[in-house]
């Protein structure tokens, strides 16, 4: 029988369709295969986009030339801009602002062959380190209260551009679905006065559980989550609380951060045969790093099946994968 | 410059890109053309689905023969089953019940070469009758809260089979994105004494305005909301309040809706080449028809952009359209 199935966080239920439950192979999405295709992210072409705001360049060399491993330049075609005020004000019962805000591409690797999962740890460590210094700069500009970072993986996924990236987009206002962990977060630590994502941790990984891990080092675990929205949904999570991403500032376990991303890139590479994807990173806002309720993590959501109409009126997603088999099919998909 | 907007029921910020703002010609979805195809929803096809549970026989005749010009049948694939308890219980810390509900298709029409929108005004109403047939029905269940009508046109909106048809999915839950519309509609309610909903309609009416108004009958108005989620999203509201649409009885003022729900489809076919769509129909939960602070409503949302990373991971839209221009264009869209 099917499932219903309550996100502890923010109280979303999903339908786990164990009726129709669905194995990796019933899956048809195009797979993401790496193209030699020369474009304006590849190195060499610095000049074709907006002037780079930062990058990483071990043997140092000009900004914007070659000899950068990764790139962050704004988007040519941004969403929000960063030039004016806020200007919030009411058109009768309405309420707006102005557009303000920034919108940046993170270069993953000057190599189009390349997709993140393929890079080596260390490079996926600079990718991770351009996403902290951008969330560092972006918060001090008091407008911004912000800085959500995101992945389009493959056509399938929304990427416009095969070149490995990923974007930031910097806002004035808290995302609601930010906002409503955080708010959720917040209730269960007045009750319970213990982080929540602490007690999933614990759950998660006591004596008898485990089915819903995927993979976990020292200070990481990445888990398929309780009440997915979506077939193999997998967060990754530090074990011991830190509500900002952007207060990470310990290489080595930025390193073992970025080698759990891999990992876990790499198992969902192997069991569902390259998909598209999304990721995103949920984090505190840039001005209140400290939450002593909040964790910081990762979620990948594989884009295996379309959002219909259900979905986008009812905000109530159909899972037909439940979490403790994708896990399962995870944790087989060991890297060869 | 691109402006944010607060949508005023929910308070979903969305992000108006009128730096790309976009017409209807710049949008490429595949055009959901009709096709002949005889498929399980045909006439004469009635023994390939399960027994029906409501039909439209104007000449009478047997259930589950043909001669039905409307005609709701459980899915065969069903989200949700009738049979068994909630039992509702945790596991640790998580909470879940059993998958309760019902998933039920109405057949729009015997005829698989018409869509909604070709159909006459006089077989559209026998469809919105269709709907609230099953959830006066669906309310008798006691373990059922809601009932969510919508429909997914096209398969780029994720329909599976061509021939006309909506879907009803009843759940033991108040769908999430509802009970937000609810309790932001009861805040306003609270605070100003009059229902959000007909304030924003007396807006959009009012002087100098009616810039995001479709079209309007006495009973009914189609206006582009204000802060939409999609480009040409579009909504069809009762002028006066009603909070239930299982509540409207009067067979004139079902018409006059069926004709609203024609024109407007008819003119988002004509400004946008047939794009596939979905829609929903927001309503009181079925046990609470008479709540003073809500109007029924149906949102249409035609698919023409992908929604990606950045909404998926923050319930922020980005909408590359303005209301007022894609209500311009409906306006103009008059049907020849």
């Amino acid at each position: 029988m099917s499932e219903l199935r309550k996100d502890p966080v923010v109280g979303r239920w999903v339908i786990i369709s164990t009726e129709r439950a669905r194995r990796p192979s019933d899956f048809g999405p195009d797979p993401v295969r790496p193209r030699l295709a020369n474009c304006v992210f590849c190195a060499g072409h610095e000049d074709k986009t907006p002037p780079e705001v930062w990058a990483h360049r071990p043997d140092g060399g000009a900004a914007n030339t070659p000899g950068w491993q990764v790139r962050v330049v704004p988007n040519k075609f941004p969403a929000l801009q960063i030039e004016g005020s806020l200007d919030r004000r009411g058109e009768g019962l309405y309420d707006k602002m102005n557009g303000v805000g920034a919108h940046e591409v993170v270069i993953e690797t000057p190599d189009p062959a390349q997709q993140l999962a393929d890079l080596p740890a260390e490079q996926i460590r600079h990718v991770l380190v351009a996403w902290r210094e951008r969330m560092l700069d972006l918060k001090n500009d008091p407008r911004l209260r912000y800085a959500l970072v995101f992945k389009n993986h493959g056509a399938g996924a929304g990427a416009t551009l095969e070149h490995s990236h990923s974007q930031i987009i910097a806002t004035p206002i808290i995302p609601r679905m930010v906002q409503e962990e955080l708010d959720g977060a917040r209730r269960y630590f007045e009750l319970k006065e213990r982080p929540v994502f602490s007690d999933i941790i614990d759950q998660e990984t006591g004596e008898g559980h485990c089915r819903r891990v995927v993979v976990r080092t020292p200070r990481y675990i990445a888990l398929a989550p309780f009440a997915p929205r979506f077939p193999f949904e997998t967060w990754v999570l530090p074990v011991a609380r830190r509500a900002a991403f952007h207060t990470l500032d310990d290489p080595s376990e930025m390193l073992e951060l970025a080698g759990i991303l891999k990992d876990t890139l790499g198992r969902l590479n192997a069991a569902l045969d390259s998909p598209p994807y999304n990721l995103v990173l949920h984090t505190a806002p840039l001005a209140e790093p400290d939450l002593p309720y909040y964790h910081w993590h990762l979620e990948i959501m594989p884009k295996l099946t379309r959002v219909a109409g259900f979905e986008i009126g009812s905000g109530f997603y159909i899972n037909p994968t439940p979490p403790e088999e994708s896990a399962q099919f995870l944790r087989e998909a060991g890297l060869a």
